[in-house]
């Protein structure tokens, strides 16, 4: 499980470097399609590793963690991609509250990457049980976010 | 530069992984979604990283390994994403010769995968002298593709 380690490793200095890394576009909609993109990316890997924690899955350890671990670092790009400006057109569904409660949305985001860090670490324990129990928790700081965040879809 | 060494490991771990790490994705339109979503984070952060090769950004040698890292990552997801019987819809600029050319389009995308190992491990050198070197190349293996394999934009 070499990999998955150092993937968590990975993960772990993307949270520390992402200030000096943030990213920045030319046009507005190149970061709306920046950051669903990345959020489409995080929830198909996020489908996919609850489909194993909740048995509709066959239960595949190394596949569980090489998702867990593409969570866990894409976690940390969509939030550099809602800068002023960026608030509406390309069919963007984020609330205006994100740029209303800037804190509270940093807050909810550093929330889901610390459950997504734990998720990973589950994961990589090979255990479905461990697997289990951190899906649920991680699951609801993506669920809370969207509540506040994003507009129905 | 820890950061940068640590993920520049988990790119070359990702490419031993990923076979047994395939996606999949219950609706065509899933994988369509997905792989255009990674390759939308794929080019914002070649983009970002190009401004800087090419002298229209200001070099900043611990974004540039940022970016550069995101892209090795990033550069192994949406291959995942290319399964039969997601030829068509979700307005898709794949052309059928993905389907109809499996191997060589494989070799595009590993061509690719290697420029953009080597673009990780020069960007993390701190000279811009060695990322640009390293970024022409890396571009060609986009463009290559780009030209067999999607449709003009």
């Amino acid at each position: 499980m070499k990999f998955a380690a150092t993937l968590a490793l990975a993960a772990a200095a993307f949270a520390l470097a992402s200030p000096a890394s943030a990213q920045s576009f030319q046009k507005p909609e190149d970061a709306i399609k920046y950051r669903q993109g990345a959020f489409r990316v995080l929830g198909a890997h996020f489908g996919a590793l609850g489909a194993m924690a909740q048995g509709k899955a066959p239960y595949d350890a190394q596949a569980a963690a090489h998702h867990a671990d593409v969570i866990a670092l894409v976690s940390h790009l969509p939030f550099t991609a809602f800068a002023a400006g960026t608030e509406k057109g390309e069919n963007t569904h984020a609330k205006p509250e994100i740029w209303t409660e800037q804190a509270k949305f940093k807050e909810n985001a550093e929330k889901m990457q610390d459950a997504v860090a734990k998720l990973a670490a589950a994961a990589k324990t090979g255990s479905v049980d461990n697997l289990k129990a951190a899906f649920g928790p991680a699951g609801q700081t993506c669920k809370a976010c969207h509540d506040s965040y994003r507009e129905k879809l």
